[in-house]
């Protein structure tokens, strides 16, 4: 089987445009296939803002009212999602950009209501795998935005993270899949105050011992439970590094973030 | 060749919900392959003025300054172009939204500034035939959005009557195409006040007769201009007709608006 990185990048470098480009220029390096998925970023609350339509955040959840739908619609299917397309497309790359109802491709429900009313947002049910692998060896470089699609509901807003791992998992099928979580440090650190001491792997071996050790604490547990998650569903491996790296990926003796793996 | 047909709506369908699902019902019936284009819209004047972003006009035509730029690959690529492709799923159809730069998919110059600088305009220079081809070929339904690319200038914005001649003269080489450009009225009318009296066919031996007559008139001449040039690459006719109608296109005996072939 072919390698397949599925690369997610979030709001920070979506956000900032030095970093985007340095991203985009080490992507564009790459050799192998690869799938972007990419986040939101501060400009859909400024949007939101301009048009008047109000942010409600829940326990650091977005909760997306129908004008708030129309908004992720705008920028993350929009803006960001073409400004990535026609970058990369200068780049020399035949990007193409999706939201999960183009060609079907990432099926959701609208989340049940019970304490939250979470609004327009979806969980994904499942992926049109067939589709992403036609598009795929067409020779495009898919770029997806965090939307999902619901025959009743229309767009729905969902995680990038989620997309990335849902995509990930079902593209496992036919490729060597990596799925590599692009954030703004180098990759784990043993010491968050020294930037150097990045863990170089995390398996099954030694996780429970980071855990232990309050190496490995708060947020960062269910983040790496799901990439736990994500391996014993058939990906080769689960990257957490800096997105600008990416290029190190394919670089002889190189090593990038964090490899989690069994 | 199997046939293919290229329909234009306007912004008029775009911005009338009751008429845009009439007419994606009535599109979402037909068993030939077709390739929608979408033009803009008032939303788009609307959200710019929402935040803040001047709408220029000079000669009607909208000069595209960079947050212009923003907004209409925000609302045209995003909002408008991901709502056709969610309902015309939930109608059944396979659809994929596609702008200029997804697939590289329409080439753009920028317009050279000469009298007027129209800002990030884009005059179409050719069509990843390929592409489109290989998209219509895995079953998808394109809707495409007004928006060309360049390589040095990034997205553009593109009349979206021109979109629609230019995709259906490149995919002529591979299908017997049709162009239809929905519109208000049912057809061409010999009288303005008369909606019935839709002139049925215009051609090469009629047209002359009903520029004299001042049937044919102002607006409505390089109009019928470039259908006719669009006929003579290859094109099997042009309709201008109501969109609405667009199912009459398959019905037995039924006629679709104004019909303009050789």
């Amino acid at each position: 089987m072919m390698d397949l990185l599925v690369i997610k990048i979030g709001g920070n470098i979506v956000d900032d445009k030095y970093k985007l480009r340095v991203f985009l220029k080490n992507l564009s390096k790459l050799k192998c296939k690869w799938v972007l998925v990419h986040g939101g970023g501060k400009i859909a609350t400024k949007i939101a803002k301009d048009m008047g339509v109000e942010s409600q955040m829940i326990e650091g959840r977005r909760i997306t009212s129908e004008a708030m739908r129309d908004v992720v619609s705008m920028v993350y299917g929009g803006l960001i999602n073409k400004q990535l397309v026609s970058d990369l497309q200068s780049l020399g790359k035949n990007a193409i950009g999706l939201s999960g109802a183009d060609g079907s491709l990432i099926n959701a429900e609208k989340r049940p209501v019970k304490n939250i009313d979470y609004g327009y947002v979806g969980d994904v049910e499942s992926i049109n795998k067939e589709f992403l692998k036609g598009i795929i060896e067409m020779g495009l470089c898919p770029v997806i935005a965090p939307l999902s699609y619901n025959p009743k509901w229309g767009i729905l807003n969902t995680n990038a993270d989620t997309v990335a791992s849902e995509i990930a998992k079902a593209m496992a099928k036919y490729f060597n899949v990596s799925l590599v979580y692009g954030f703004e440090k180098a990759g784990v650190l043993r010491d968050l105050n020294e930037p150097n001491s990045i863990i170089a792997e995390i398996n099954i071996g030694n996780y429970e011992e980071l855990k232990t050790q309050n190496v490995i604490f708060d947020g960062m547990i269910p983040k790496i439970d799901n990439a736990f998650s994500a391996v014993k569903e058939g990906l080769k491996a689960v990257y957490i590094c800096d997105a600008l790296q990416i290029d190190l990926m394919e670089q002889e003796g190189a090593r990038l973030g964090t490899k989690i793996s069994l």
